[in-house]
């Protein structure tokens, strides 16, 4: 690694920073609006981090450097750190919060990865602005990740992604030629997605602002909510639980796929296997918990449907939305959040997790295995609906899953030595590492906080929600001394 | 799979049958000789059993099949269940015990599998006969894992241990060119090991027949004691339980080595990559915990070192004795704890869980993935030691840890469903899994009992146990269609 490209590395997240320090307008505005004194705050933070990024800038100047995965890791992990230390910076500068570095970083952290845990109470009564900015952070962390997802991930070879092109579905068909083109679509897409999800959250009965601002972290698939009982707050509601639940799923189909079909009205692009993967098990244990829930808490059995199937698809997409306290409908309803919580949606979605397509090729592989014990010199192939998986996409499936278990089980670890008990330890480094956001049991579970954990835990944790976001190996590959060979 | 090959596989597992009702001679001579009644119960079951081994014996007599691998596969698998069934017919026949037939199987189970979770309470005032049969279950069971992985993995093509063959250290070298030489050498070392193992219990305070029955289960890595509170009842033994730690960590290392090593004196053989990295880890955790324990709970440090040291010990060799109830050590003991139960020891020796030598090749893979990453054509191999880890072997290592984690949830889920609460199921399907025994809560935690799970989850348990004894691939290759198939 050259100090050049470390300058320019820098010079681009600073540039960052000053786009970045322009969306905190936005909350200003909106606490402006309502007559809120909070909007000191944020103004201040946007001149701090705006002028902060503008010196950094203007240091780092110079010729950008011929174009390496390397740089690209950088790069990307830089963007991502510096965009979780700007959201901080609001947060912890705002006198009505008055929390923690940790406190600050960690909400930050989590709106970006639209992880959604979160560390802050009193959210029923919090400045519009605050909550603005959480909501920001979750749907600009979503809009990132897709980006990060379609673009970066392609190029700096992490496979899985790559091999579902844009041109995925035929060579001469490239319906977006320019990149331009591709990511006005892209974002023209996703706000349509958010501002329609607004317009019947408030339809349903939502008020306004709170009806803008969770259509935002609902398509970023982000969790934040402005009620300290998450969407317990709508619980009576049926209406407001059944359309988020249709845009969390939304939110966990892959958006090349999504922009395909809805800009170029391809309906065949909605025959990915993932998407049948995903859609079967959100169905599957969505179905499963709410049959459960009917029989052991003798629930109505729309009642249980509703509950299960918005908790269900709020796990599965990664969204960590709560509509009740699913940890107490007994043993196999807490067990199935568990496992749910590694699944996650579709690559190039908003989701965390393992993601559809790699179960698919891990199943896929167990299978040919199984199979090869019996005919040991039989030639197989992994497929992915009527494609070959090559090997170097096989070969980034399984190591991203080792790495996501050996890491689970090693920040676990670290994280049970700050004092927090097992339960937590495994759900919450669990539920960041997938980007999920709430955890099990008394304390991170989803009528529970993350503040009362202690400081150390809280890094430990954001950790794990970047290493998540990154696709892990992204942020891992940084820490081999073969990145910094010169 | 043709009629004649099932005829056969039940052909030897009847015979097999007839040797174990042999061994039920064991425990009732034992009876005898301490003027138990229960005698007359193992008199009983070797009749039963032998009459219905030799009736089936003869009914299946005709020429053996051609060997195929499928033919193995189904032998092993019919080898196990049936010494399992046999394995529980004086338990579910003794009047003094007064268990049901799922309490009764899964004892067996836990005995033959080398488990060591435990149904049975009042051990400490248990029939001698009782104890013995379950000392025997271990000790067979070890026996027989270790032939399983000598001899039987390496014809099964599951790789692993077949790549680390017993000439492994040089080609032009067999020190036992001889089948029967071997299992000879085999049995005696075995044996050996074990006799030792008993006579310093005994020199260590321990009465003759818990040296003897004790020293069974210890190197056979089982679990099974003969009090209520396993090793507890030795706590203030420190000699007792250091010579425990120093024979399950015997037990843990591969057995092809430890004949090389005693039979043939080659020092070389110990320089093994995965005895190195198996005692790195063993120390790593004791040491851990040791200091937290010390810490945390302010116990002198001789006195956490030598409870650390055999409870994780324990453990990580998939044993499943405890000194102590570590459960109530702390949150990071009882996260190490956890995490201890995926290690499992060396391949070839009578540990479960996932093994040194696969954590070698896993690690090794995650690594060269990640420089990959950086330079995309290098060509990387996987080194095991000095030598290359061939495609094959690499494929079958992450065969078995995807397997692993998929049953893991998936069983999870199910046991969950029998309304087993999330911190039970998870590790006691864990536990079962790895072969450990014990595992976390208040319920089947280190001073617990599996006694009072539902019958349901008790099945479930016992599949898990038998999954992980024969190293899962070998058991989830029965149920695909083209084993069936002609």
């Amino acid at each position: 690694m050259q100090y050049q490209a470390v300058r320019a590395a820098l010079h681009v997240a600073s540039v960052f920073a000053i786009y970045l320090s322009l969306a905190m307008l936005i909350p200003a505005a909106v606490d402006l609006y309502y007559g809120n004194r909070d909007w000191q705050v944020f103004a201040f933070s946007a001149l701090f981090t705006g002028g902060l990024g503008l010196a950094v800038a203007m240091a780092t100047q110079g010729r950008p450097p011929a174009f390496s995965t390397r740089f690209g890791f950088l790069v990307v992990n830089l963007l991502w750190l510096t965009t979780c230390a700007v959201g901080a910076v609001p947060l912890y500068a705002s006198s009505s919060l008055d929390i923690s570095l940790a406190d600050a970083f960690f909400e930050s952290v989590s709106g970006i990865t639209t992880t959604g845990g979160s560390v802050l109470t009193g959210l029923d009564g919090m400045a519009p602005g605050i909550l603005m900015w959480r909501a920001l952070l979750n749907w600009m962390g979503g809009l990132g990740v897709i980006a990060f997802g379609v673009f970066i991930l392609p190029l700096l070879n992490i496979g899985g992604v790559s091999y579902f092109r844009i041109e995925s579905s035929s060579t001469d068909d490239r319906p977006f030629a320019r990149f331009s083109t591709y990511t006005y679509a892209m974002i023209a897409i996703y706000a349509g997605l958010t501002s329609l999800c607004a317009f019947l959250y408030a339809a349903a009965g939502m008020g306004g602002f709170n009806a803008l601002t969770h259509a935002m972290s609902t398509l970023a698939t982000g969790g934040f909510a402005n009620h300290d009982n998450s969407f317990g707050y709508y619980a009576d509601n049926p209406l407001v639980l059944w359309i988020g639940t249709v845009f969390m799923a939304i939110g966990g189909l892959p958006f090349t796929i999504l922009i395909l079909f809805l800009a170029r009205g391809r309906l065949d692009a909605l025959g990915d296997p993932q998407i049948r993967v995903f859609l079967t098990y959100l169905a599957a244990f969505s179905l499963a918990v709410a049959i459960y829930h009917r029989l052991s808490d003798d629930v109505p059995f729309f009642e249980a449907l509703t509950h299960a199937t918005f908790n269900l698809t709020s796990i599965i997409t990664t969204t960590g939305f709560a509509s009740q306290d699913y940890g107490s409908w007994g043993p196999f309803a807490v067990t199935c959040a568990f496992v749910a919580t590694f699944l996650g949606g579709c690559s190039g979605s908003t989701t965390g997790g393992i993601k559809a397509y790699r179960l698919l090729v891990l199943f896929e592989l167990l299978y040919n295995g199984l199979r090869r014990l019996i005919y040991p010199n039989t030639v197989l192939s992994v497929r992915y609906g009527d494609r070959v998986v090559d090997d170097a996409t096989q070969r980034a499936v399984v190591l991203f899953v080792a790495a996501f278990f050996v890491l689970w089980l090693m920040l676990s670890i670290l994280v049970s030595a700050t004092g927090v008990d097992i339960i937590s330890s495994i759900t919450g480094v669990l539920s960041s590492l997938t980007n999920v956001g709430p955890g099990l049991g008394p304390v991170i579970g989803p009528v529970g906080s993350y503040a009362p954990l202690p400081d150390a835990a809280k890094w430990l944790l954001a950790l794990a929600m970047l290493l998540g976001r990154l696709e892990i190996l992204a942020v891992l590959v940084i820490f081999t001394p073969v990145f910094w060979r010169r």
